[in-house]
């Protein structure tokens, strides 16, 4: 009795074995980019993650180094019909309106307040800036990042009627986890606000913000009425963009990536850096080709103007990603 | 027979599974950090860092918010006679003085090959920077972290005897793992320059170069020969000491410690934006009181000058870690 009891037992207990080592199997062989169709730019980010991860390989990079990088505006999340934190910024220039009653003849706030984007365009760079300045400095970090989150709370993008934060690519939201799966950290390095993207990419991206580099203003900490604050001042600190994301890359990393993601000429320099080095590196821009599901541009567009650097991935072997043909969907809210 | 044997395997499992979960009890009561004495301080920071983390509690911090700081010079390891970096840059003067036979003549230099080092004091700020920006610029980043690990590597503390990177306090280094087994994330947050601690700080702290802020000058990105490089400027970038402390700090993480450790006025604010903020927080200041094993020294240093930050320790209830009474030794090579 007891024997057979012991062998039922036993029967039991191999059978639990048998069927975990099977879900574990099917865990193994499940789709880790199930949003990508089967092309050669999926094969090409599988062959490339399979060989720096394969331990005792020729190509084996040791976790630590497997460093990736990723723009966000145009590669992560949408950047037309013009960049999320440009909308933020003219948004925040009407309803701080009030309290300057000068903007309505003053360019480029009169512009703003028009709704006229020829001339806040004519304005140029200066005109950015000034606006930038007004919208961004002269407040606590604690309020501007108050204000930021506040705003992507309530703002529509006006094709998608959504917030921005959900209109990211959920294939690159797969390719995040992916390569977090297979060890590497991942960061952001983006032309975009640091203190504009800190708020919520680590909800959205699962990127913590010490692992977001971008452009900032100055600040400088002060006690006031006993109580420490950092204050934003109307200057430029950093611009992460061009020729600066290598730069901000080093500064904020200390170690060069081993793989880049970008969508436009502003990413050029980082995908150089990240890809001309010797061993097996992964350059890829995301080309945005889909008019229907997304947009197609970019020799033209002002926004994720890609020229130089599409020129340079036929060069450089770096992976050019068709939305149109690589992804079987958009957005997470396309998923069925 | 059957039934025997497998009576015998049931108490085996059963004898091991007894030994493992002794063993792991053992691990659990076993004293995370050994080198330090059973004071006060001691206390505090177990205290801490047990509210902190227990689930449920009060005090209870996610692990993604826990946050730890840490100063370099005479934080984590020697800094006196003079600052280390000091001392690599007054070597690398000599190493390049044949190069610039014009030095023998030329304030600050002179005064560093004569060895004279009140004259070199005279020479004040300007001085130094001119002394770093000679040391520290015009060469691509690799050659800079080549030539601080090779210094590194041959340069022995004229006290001790021994590699700088040898120098380094125990019971930091104890408290740093032990912060990490905590689900704290570690930083340092230095004075220093970053691109000088970078190629060190993974193997002596178990630092990461992403988690290193230090001081820096500006790199430009440049295409050499079609090889990417960044290339050093002689010019100030970012003085991440005093006020600039919680400024490198948001910059680099973009949120607030919740324990800083400091040992001179150059920590006071990192301090003040770490634990004037309404949670439980630790602050912490090494006191250097022991001339025998190391040194002692506060408000008439020169290097790692403790007076302001010494008052608004009082004031905010700071723990000031005396080196004579808290700890059992001071160095690695000190363990029995």
């Amino acid at each position: 009795m007891k024997n057979q009891r012991l062998n039922a037992l036993a029967a039991a207990v191999l059978g639990i074995a048998l069927a975990w080592s099977c879900s574990l199997h099917a865990l193994a062989q499940s789709d880790p980019l199930p949003s990508w169709n089967d092309t050669p730019t999926k094969q090409t980010i599988v062959e490339f993650v399979g060989r720096v991860t394969k331990t005792g390989g020729p190509d084996f990079v040791a976790p630590v180094d497997r460093i990736a990088t990723f723009d966000n505006d145009g590669t992560l999340w949408v950047e037309q019909p013009m960049y999320v934190q440009l909308a933020f910024a003219l948004d925040r220039v009407k309803a701080l309106a009030p309290l300057h009653p000068e903007w309505k003849y003053t360019d480029p706030f009169q512009a703003v307040l028009d709704g006229d984007m020829k001339a806040l365009a004519e304005s140029g760079e200066r005109g950015l800036v000034e606006i930038i300045m007004v919208t961004h400095a002269g407040m606590t970090n604690d309020e501007f990042s108050k204000s930021a989150t506040d705003w992507l709370a309530s703002a529509r993008d006006p094709r998608f009627k959504r917030p921005h934060t959900e209109l990211v690519y959920q294939p690159m939201l797969e390719l995040l986890s992916y390569l977090r799966a297979n060890g590497f950290k991942t960061f952001i390095v983006s032309g975009g606000g640091v203190e504009f993207m800190r708020p919520w990419t680590e909800k959205v991206y699962r990127v913590p913000p010490e692992q977001v580099i971008g452009s900032s203003i100055k600040s400088k900490f002060q006690m006031r009425d006993g109580s420490p604050t950092l204050f934003r001042l109307p200057e430029v600190n950093f611009i992460d963009d061009k020729a600066g994301k290598p730069v901000g890359i080093n500064e904020a990393i200390g170690r060069r990536p081993i793989a880049a993601f970008g969508n436009s000429d502003g990413d050029l320099e980082m995908l150089q850096w990240t890809t001309i080095s010797g061993g097996v590196r992964l350059g890829a821009i995301v080309h945005h080709t889909d008019a229907e599901r997304e947009y197609a541009y970019d020799r033209q567009s002002h926004f994720g103007h890609l020229d130089v650097a599409l020129e340079a991935a036929a060069i450089n072997k770096w992976t050019v990603i068709d939305m149109k043909k690589d992804w079987k969907v958009i957005f997470p809210f396309d998923k069925h």
